[in-house]
């Protein structure tokens, strides 16, 4: 299935966040609402104002079928390293298996490259077998222990 | 062991790279010279310019003898949160088991709740055994793979 991918548009926060929602692990964590919840469009504008933070989204006519979300941050490790840092990677649940994942993954992976990273990173929960096999299947090496604190109530 | 915590200066920058280096993992990917590579110098500068990307020392008296990378971003994920993400915790070896790591890495938390995020998320070698307990300690929970691509030949 050949896709076209580009940075998300603001008109695309509606379609992004169903995505987030038709997943067996995001479900319960997002909001849906029509019109769309604006904490999602706000978030959307504050990201626009962040250097390195894009939304990008796999569309297949006019319709967008997936989504993942690209950051760039330089460090000093490494030799002064710049590194990518992948989250968010969904496929809407019609579409999937048909290499669209693989597509906006690869895209965002030619961007790190071209933006001068050395690394791209990503954590994925344990309970999700299927991605850590997708993702290694990409010349991922899961070699790190992925911690999350949450700090909200 | 009483320390300080603020942002890095460039004068800083060839300390954190001695802390960097002075690590069983990060030994054989950092440069030592004097003065310090310019690569490292060319890194901070660029961290400067990015919105939610900085380095934080911990300072005793005139000594740089700990360091972190915290980095913030929002995304549309879990109703448009922003998060924070670790890099680069270091301690120097002759300050090790005084808990200068843990107050940089309270700080840190501190910092990213100010900011507003809902989560601190890192990812740890899976080697580092000492590391993820003392994650864990903290709060922290070991629910994800990380994983990495290295862009470099």
């Amino acid at each position: 299935m050949t896709v076209t991918i580009r940075p998300a548009r603001r008109e695309d926060v509606a379609a992004i966040v169903l995505m987030l929602a038709d997943d067996a692990l995001g479900a319960g964590r997002e909001l849906i609402e029509d019109p769309v919840a604006p904490a999602y469009l706000r978030a959307f504008d504050e990201m626009a104002t962040q250097t390195g933070n894009e939304l990008l989204v796999a569309v297949h006519g006019d319709e967008v079928i997936g989504c993942l979300q690209l950051t760039i941050a330089t460090g000093l490790s490494r030799r002064g390293m710049r590194r990518a840092i992948l989250e968010g990677v969904r496929v809407s649940s019609k579409h999937r298996g048909r290499r669209v994942g693989e597509q906006l993954v690869l895209d965002a992976i030619a961007r790190a490259r071209a933006a001068g990273c050395g690394l791209v990173q990503l954590s994925s929960d344990a309970s999700r077998v299927d991605a850590r096999r997708f993702y290694e299947r990409l010349g991922f090496k899961a070699t790190h222990v992925g911690m999350k604190l949450s700090l909200e109530q």
